[in-house]
């Protein structure tokens, strides 16, 4: 292996790192954004919103990198199709870190009008599935797994039915106590973040397989990017 | 001029040029989809929802052209600027296109029970408001108007405000008439999309400042990036 290929493959291999690490830090922002949804812990919600500035920060850095290493070294093929890769997983990332600052934030907003424990759980539910997706599309970024990859693209779908669950059975809340109106409306909002973050696991799950394959998965399970 | 350097300022022009063509897509898009939901008129809502493959189309195609000019042509410094800059640019479009697709949608989603037109004016302002703002950031991309960007990005906070108007405006009416619920649920994600495009006019504003000048924007008029 010459001198220039090794640097390339170390320099890819860091971006790599620092993609999984952003990777972590979206899933527990997520993970803690669900908690204090769940415990209506303010202090935990606020927490995530403010360490949301660090996802900001290492996605710029690795999006950075990424340019400099296709500008300098000029890879092509597959090893341009990872260093791009990165800076896509990193602005997916990003996103995802955002929306469980926004489900954090809503969190806060609901303040001490306890929404009742039958509105709340299906959420819970909602946000575990899409945290699910998002570390099966993260383990298919590191381990080079079509199989996974695979798996998160084609049960796109389940979280789309269960927002739409969740829309339904919070209108009908709403609709039976009007009390429920205002926390109601923040929760559907949650619950958009939540899928939202599903669709960002799903647009991972294309640049993985792009990245390995060259081919885009087409027969996009639905059209819609989570707008 | 050289022949290479003619060439690359060719390819960039060309790049800059269907920018542009999404752009006047996208506001297209933005423009019908207010009109349909104004007017009711689900001829208009669908075929805002047909064209938008068109948008997704384009983005993708200015993408590989932009990674290609990058790849092969080596560019550095402000030509590099540019071409990542286009393709950013067509990300963000292509984003408010899937957002004018999703209004379109609501637009369906409400079907026949109308909503008082005191509940859809204010709607209506606010999606004008945002479309000039992204509009005014599209002229100082094909410009290189620094003044303009300046000014989409500092009235960042106008649309926000309007947005939180409409929000509480929209609650106060599901209070006071529950028939409205489900049509006002509808209009709270129709406002909540239009903020996100002009989030994403802020985000084109700060994608032409680095372009043209290499600096970031920073100082943010505010931190989130409308999740």
């Amino acid at each position: 292996m010459d001198h220039t290929v090794k640097a390339f493959d170390e320099d890819l291999g860091s971006l790599a790192q620092d993609v999984a690490r952003l990777g972590l830090l979206a899933t527990g922002e997520i993970a803690d954004a669900i908690v204090a949804l769940v415990n209506r812990d303010a202090t935990l919600a606020q927490a995530v919103v403010d360490r949301d500035r660090k996802l900001d920060t290492l996605e710029l850095e690795i999006e950075e990198r990424a340019v400099r290493l296709v500008a300098l070294r000029q890879p092509v093929a597959i090893d341009l199709r990872r260093a791009l890769a990165a800076m896509k997983m990193a602005a997916n990332l990003e996103r995802c870190g955002d929306l469980a600052k926004n489900v954090a934030k809503r969190t806060l907003a609901i303040g001490d009008i306890a929404p009742p424990a039958s509105l709340i759980a299906p959420i819970e539910q909602m946000g575990r599935l899409v945290l699910d997706r998002l570390e099966t599309a993260l383990a298919a970024y590191a381990t080079d797994d079509l199989i996974r990859v695979r798996e998160v693209w084609t049960r796109d779908g389940e979280v789309d039915a269960a927002y739409e669950g969740v829309f339904r059975a919070l209108l009908a809340d709403m609709m039976g106590d009007p009390r429920l109106i205002s926390s109601g409306a923040h929760l559907l909002f949650v619950a958009k973040n939540l899928e939202r973050i599903g669709d960002h696991a799903t647009n991972i799950a294309e640049v993985v397989h792009y990245a390995i394959t060259g081919e885009q998965l087409t027969e996009r399970p639905k059209l819609a990017a989570g707008a």
